[in-house]
């Protein structure tokens, strides 16, 4: 269990890897497509999996206010509920509870909150959510951090990285007393998280605190939540270096694609965004430039692919499929006139048939940088 | 191309029976499942072959409207637009015309309406209804009729049938001028439509006039305007034992589980109806209460199935399928729980499920009632 480095770009931090998770291996770098509330919006497990998804995401604040992590528990774990036999990360729920969650109060002890859905009051503390994710059976668990807002002071990032440490000794503490019963191939892993938003200083502290606690792996935090990408690249630059070599480094909620490749190109190995299924249901569609089974793995890889708004009205009578060269259940039967029709008419398959080409084109892509690592 | 009688029941007028169309056979009684915008809500045409669909019913109005039917013409008709290989059955759009359009103005020349999209203002006339179905490229063509509303006076009725016999005729001799230049296989079938309410005397002059017009098969219309079953069954036992016994027999928009048994029993070949879809988006599911492959056909077959409305608490924690003999896409893959969250948490994945299987139940009836005849 853990991650194996494969293989190290020339003159570049990018490499390739396999993490081996208790439901299987997964090939970095990688992209999960997130399946918020236990579906990847509009699409089932099946079509993940013949969509070649190595692994998805689950988001803990929304599984565990509905239909709640004891549910999921009782069926023997996310996997089973929702019926993917791949591995599955989930996140702490810090994230959401943040963005989404209303009257939230935070303190030493956790962060207290109103559930958007129907008002009730909850506290998730490190504990309860290395809790919450273990009855949802995931493979690799986030600690709990504080997503401190962009921008903030100096001063409230510094203490709420502190505060964020303090909740990965903790949430280690947690999962190391339910994790060691298990026998080694049984174990999920953990990550940290490195915070210390846009100042050098603070995310070398924040990765010195987290690299003095045994880590699984190591996140870097607080660089999605309205930063610009060159301020996430410095964060990137900054951090990365600092995590050792032997553990995955995962970059969350990022991102554009160029930006995955430029993060790819400063070491980062995991990914995770809403963009592809977000920017599906709005029509906008990804189409590589190139037909290749390579792409230039580099800080700024250049112009590679082309954004197509399927709702144009050029498409209208457009017999092509959204890229000739795609191998999607959409590319493969669809032409862009009938997905436009679908759009125009609003009809749900719309929706179902622009996410499956936009996971796709993802998937695609990490699959090109593992090929030119 | 047209109707081969195979099989009768013994002391009932159900019968089983092939229509040969251009693509494909269609064996009967059979149910077409709606692609209203040329697309079974939330359903690909993939997932449609896979459930062993034998033919949809496309909606005339709608795809005249959006994408219009002279841009399908352009793809080679609805078949190669929607990439769907097998039957297609159109309406004549005068339905979607009495009920969705704005500002109806009927006279001997056609129907004059607004668009419930834009507006915009259009005349279906019973030579523009075959022009936009042969434009689709549709299989089976229906004639232009008037849909009286129910209530409605036997004058107005009356009046109503005369007029729709004189489309009829139209839409015979325009079908014939474009038809006839085609071999005989490559021919589309022309449907004419008997009316005359819940008048017995009315159905009969109905049905006599359009026999001496000469039709691949005969529908019985204006039964699920708001008619109760009873009256529906009314019209169907005057108006079925009239019809040929050598052509195909069509009750519009029936209906129902038990209202398609019932009307089997009473001689009708074809089926189409919105309910399994439209329940099934609101979570409303329907189930076999017996393992079977044939079921009672009897003009009161009695109680065979069960709604299950997949939103209830009950289900909140059920690890069974819809239907444990059921063998659709959904019950073999998900819980009753899963799919009881989906609904609960608005995720669009739901819609998409139930319909696979409400589909699959009513693809199933029809099988279990050929195995029966």
């Amino acid at each position: 269990m853990g991650f194996k480095l494969i293989k190290k770009l020339k003159n570049s931090l990018a490499r390739t890897g396999e993490i081996k998770t208790r439901h299987g291996i997964v090939k970095t770098p990688c992209f999960m497509p997130i399946a918020t509330c236990a579906s990847v919006k509009s699409i089932d497990s099946v079509q993940m999996e013949k969509s070649k998804a190595q692994i998805i995401l689950g988001n803990t604040y929304h599984l565990y206010l509905r239909p709640t992590d004891k549910l999921i528990k009782k069926f023997g774990g996310l996997h089973k509920f929702m019926n993917w036999n791949g591995p599955i990360l989930t996140d702490s729920g810090g994230y959401q509870v943040f963005s989404l969650a209303k009257m939230r109060k935070i303190s030493e002890k956790g962060a207290e909150f109103k559930s958007h859905i129907d008002g009730s009051n909850h506290m998730l503390t490190p504990e309860k959510s290395i809790e919450i994710q273990n009855n949802l059976g995931s493979d690799i668990i986030m600690v709990l951090d504080e997503c401190a807002p962009y921008p903030a002071t100096k001063k409230y990032i510094d203490e709420s990285l502190e505060l964020t440490t303090r909740w990965a000794q903790r949430c280690k503490k947690h999962f190391d007393k339910k994790n060691v019963k298990l026998r080694k191939n049984d174990r999920a892993l953990l990550f940290g998280i490195v915070q210390g938003g846009t100042y050098k200083d603070l995310r070398e502290k924040s990765a010195k605190q987290l690299l003095q606690i045994d880590f699984d792996g190591f996140a870097i935090g607080g660089v999605s939540v309205g930063e610009p990408s060159e301020k996430m690249f410095q964060a990137v630059d900054w951090t990365a270096p600092l995590l050792p070599e032997e553990k995955p480094r995962y970059l969350m909620g990022v991102g554009k694609p160029e930006e995955v490749v430029g993060a790819v190109a400063r070491g980062i190995d995991m990914f995770d965004c809403v963009i592809p299924t977000r920017n599906a249901r709005h029509g906008t569609l990804y189409k590589f430039i190139k037909k290749s089974d390579k792409i230039k793995v580099s800080k700024s890889p250049g112009k590679f692919y082309e954004i197509m708004h399927i709702t144009n009205e050029k498409f209208k009578s457009d017999k092509k499929s959204i890229d000739k060269n795609c191998g999607c259940f959409t590319c493969q039967n669809y032409s862009r006139a009938y997905l436009r029709h679908l759009f125009s008419a609003k009809e749900l398959l719309a929706l179902r048939l622009a996410s499956i080409h936009n996971i796709h084109f993802y998937l695609e892509l990490m699959k090109r940088i593992r090929n030119s690592v």
